[in-house]
């Protein structure tokens, strides 16, 4: 199936500069992206780039610089088959959970995200449109019922974790493997392990 | 399956204390357990709480106030057959969330939580012993190796949501069916949707 990847190139994961400069972010949100892709195509199926501006990737990339849901839309609206979104931002993706999202036949499938996101989806009908400000999972939800389809849901713990804020890091060296895990591990950024949840914490003395 | 569901009865949910005071927190942790307990009923296997003192439920109680580790070993030691462990502060667990848990055929099987937790884990082997303390999902996976297990582990985001701080409310409103989100809705709990991901606020005008 044909994969969106939608990728903000110009700034991406402001949220995080609390730990890394513009350039770093930067950096670290291309090895998010990489291991997004290579997971979609080690599911078996064929991601394209969906980018604000040129990205330097090896699969396809479609340049449109509009905010998130117009330019899924438009990639929606020209589409003739069947299309799957993933967000850019799930370092612990994998070949079997892309395959638990792409899989069921349901004519709308949702991937939530912590937080009330919407980290994956596939659209197998043209009644859908996607909307991602806001509690979008609730909204995905509700346009599809209202459109008369009973969406389905795909629980993956790999999938709802996107990389948005500093806390999120613990995430990626707890479970990671790729690109971002080895990208975090080079920036001296590793688990803080005290009370509660583990948190990370970097050293920059190197 | 003989499933062990942990629960502190004496002060449940401390890091919930910015939004409910002493006795809402032990009501909203009975209603978390409540919806444990059916999910791992529903799933057709045998729910028994393992508590730090008297808790009112429909299932057989065992009363142990030693801590989670030690209380778990304890069951652990004791049991003669294979034993399933989930922690009791899974309001969005399901039984098809608690059948992927049970169902792989592995000496160990783990379902990561939230910033290095473990929520929930299977032990068919007596080679295996639990410790809760810190990035417990990464200790457990090196105590199986350790003991020349390969540990299967569950990709639920309905397992890795345990409900800790008033952030993960959210979640319980977004996704959540049960006791617990029916309480939340009755204490006044809403959703925030501004920016970033969505939180909650709290109505205690009523």
């Amino acid at each position: 199936m044909r994969v969106l990847v939608p990728f903000d190139a110009d700034s991406p994961k402001s949220r995080l500069a609390p730990v890394f400069d513009a350039t770093e972010r930067r950096d670290f949100a291309g090895a998010m992206l990489r291991d997004v892709l290579e997971a979609v195509a080690g599911a078996g199926h064929d991601p394209e780039v969906l980018a604000t501006d040129a990205v330097d990737v090896a699969v396809p990339v479609t340049i449109d610089d509009r905010p998130l849901t117009a330019a899924v839309n438009a990639a929606l609206e020209e589409s003739t088959g069947d299309v799957a979104v993933l967000v850019a931002d799930l370092p612990l993706a994998t070949p079997a959970a892309v395959s638990r999202l792409i899989d069921p036949e349901a004519p709308v499938v949702l991937a939530p995200g912590l937080g009330g996101g919407t980290n994956g989806l596939v659209v197998r009908t043209p009644a859908f449109r996607v909307d991602f400000h806001g509690a979008s999972i609730r909204d995905h939800r509700e346009r599809a019922r209202a459109a008369g389809i009973e969406p389905a849901t795909v629980d993956s713990f790999r999938l709802a974790v996107d990389v948005d804020e500093p806390d999120d890091l613990a995430e990626v060296l707890l479970h990671g493997s790729g690109h971002a895990a080895e990208w975090l591990a080079d920036a001296g950024v590793s688990l803080d392990v005290s009370e509660g949840r583990v948190g990370t914490s970097r050293d920059t003395t190197e």
